[in-house]
């Protein structure tokens, strides 16, 4: 595996302190057993790579003030760590390591977990609709997440992907495909969209961001199934050969391990081209931070790519 | 048990229609066994009592065009669906029985019902984002709603009420209250609340929802412990007796029946006094369904509080 890009760490820092800083906030108001679980999930070291999309497509198209887009990146982040403590439930992967540590409900029970997952829900709203956006802006990125996150999106993803499982071998690339779009595409994209929206981009860079989060949709996901076969599950944090041992659906089941480098090679190759019209207008511009966050999109895009070796 | 005013139905009927419709439009979009699931709990027939307090709150404090307030009553019977989804979990209240029939993990499965839970929950915040109210307003109406359905509101609750049952003789009546301000009062009162708001209503009128609602949401409460001990589970379309099989602290075991029947007597009068100015403005007014609706809110205190036969 690659290393963990400077920028990436970096952007992770800065959302770590402002995640615990609200979640301290919160303690004299909220259940203690419930408060500690949804710190433990959301605090257990990520790599923040939505977050971090989000904030560097605000930077790419110009925004100048990250305080006006961290709202919405703790708001992604919360929202991705709600999916993963539900999908990790018995009932859903029966996962029992997540990023190396005991799953929540591992850690505490099984109800705290689903509650942990409901409350940092619509903690991801609370963050987004007390941000200080203007009010017209904050409502579409609200009802754009709620798309993203729900039945037309992410949980409708893993109802397909649960479905998938059972059908085992009539399964095609397709409809692999339309799983991954909806279960990881959904929310990677909306990160990449949100922060376009939120510095205030033309068509064009609105566009660019949305291209170019499809297409790091589905690398990140090419990249986990090729994960999934070729490291160690201490190296994932998680149990590794999972998808085999279910013999589940996968790009690599489907197509082979080298078509499927091939597949991510091509996907990468489409995010760095989604991201040409981001560069020039960023070549155009005086400010340093606009190109360098031009810059660390391809870099964004490499580090997804590279996690397969 | 009285029976259920007409005006109660009246709203019901409107409000799954509109729900139908809304479900109905999604078919194509979302997997089919997610949508029957999250069809299957929201229109099994509850009796539609938050969106019925939003909508005659609505309609007290002058507001004239219910299509208005719809998405927002839409919403809170989402999330109030959502929690029954969840609550029903065999990791949580493990019940089989909801409103007579199976509940949703029981008619389709575990990790169906957590995800239509959690695709109910995005949904709620869907309609009211998507609703036709000023930009500022729905911020202020989602942000309020993400603190009333969190871990500061009703999970919070959940979470205390969970541990109250681990606890067991340790609990006193305050606790209790706490418990239950937070599980059941926040979404009834976010209802009276968020009815005023659509309809422009001025400081002594919200304060005057506000206060109808945090009592009605205590009485309901108590109501819903009297009926556990003395309806049959085929009155109740619940099964009856299990606060008293769990050894749960309620109303009814911490003071007796006939105390908490005086308890329901002194919420009741608050809610009736909590209309006052409503009624004393309605008074005033020329409008008749003005008038019609803040005399409904009496009725729904009745209503609320006479279920306990």
């Amino acid at each position: 595996m690659s290393a963990t890009p400077e920028m990436l760490l970096r952007y992770a820092t800065r959302l770590e302190a402002a995640l615990t800083a609200e979640l301290d906030q919160r303690a004299p108001l909220v259940a203690e057993r419930l408060l500690a679980a949804m710190r433990y999930s959301l605090l257990a070291g990520g790599k923040r790579v939505r977050p971090a999309l989000l904030l560097t497509c605000y930077a790419a198209c110009g925004g100048r003030d990250p305080a006006q887009a961290m709202p919405a990146a703790m708001a992604i982040e919360a929202m991705h760590t709600y999916s993963l403590i539900h999908d990790d439930l018995p009932c859903m992967d029966d996962d029992d390591l997540r990023r190396g540590q005991p799953t929540c409900h591992k850690q505490f029970d099984e109800a705290t977990a689903v509650l942990a997952g409901d409350a940092l829900q619509s903690l991801a709203y609370e963050w987004l609709a007390a941000s200080p956006l203007d009010s017209e802006l904050c409502c579409q990125l609200l009802h754009s997440l709620t798309i993203a996150a729900g039945c037309r999106g992410m949980v409708g993803g893993q109802m397909l992907d649960m479905a998938a499982e059972q059908d085992g071998e009539g399964i095609d690339i397709l409809a692999v495909e339309r799983i991954h779009l909806h279960k990881t595409g959904a929310l990677l994209r909306w990160s990449c969209e949100a922060g376009a929206r939120i510095a205030g981009a033309d068509d064009a860079q609105l566009a660019a961001c949305s291209r170019y989060g499809k297409a790091v949709g589905l690398l990140f996901q090419i990249a986990d199934d090729i994960l999934d076969v070729t490291a160690s599950s201490a190296a994932l944090g998680k149990s590794a050969g999972k998808d085999a041992a279910q013999n589940k659906a996968t790009y690599v089941s489907l197509l082979g391990l080298p078509r499927a480098r091939e597949l991510a090679d091509e996907m990468h190759a489409m995010a760095v081209e989604a991201c040409a019209p981001l560069q020039r207008a960023a070549d155009d511009h005086a400010e340093p931070h606009v190109k360098q966050s031009a810059a660390d999109l391809l870099q964004l895009a490499d580090y997804i790519k590279e996690r397969e070796k």
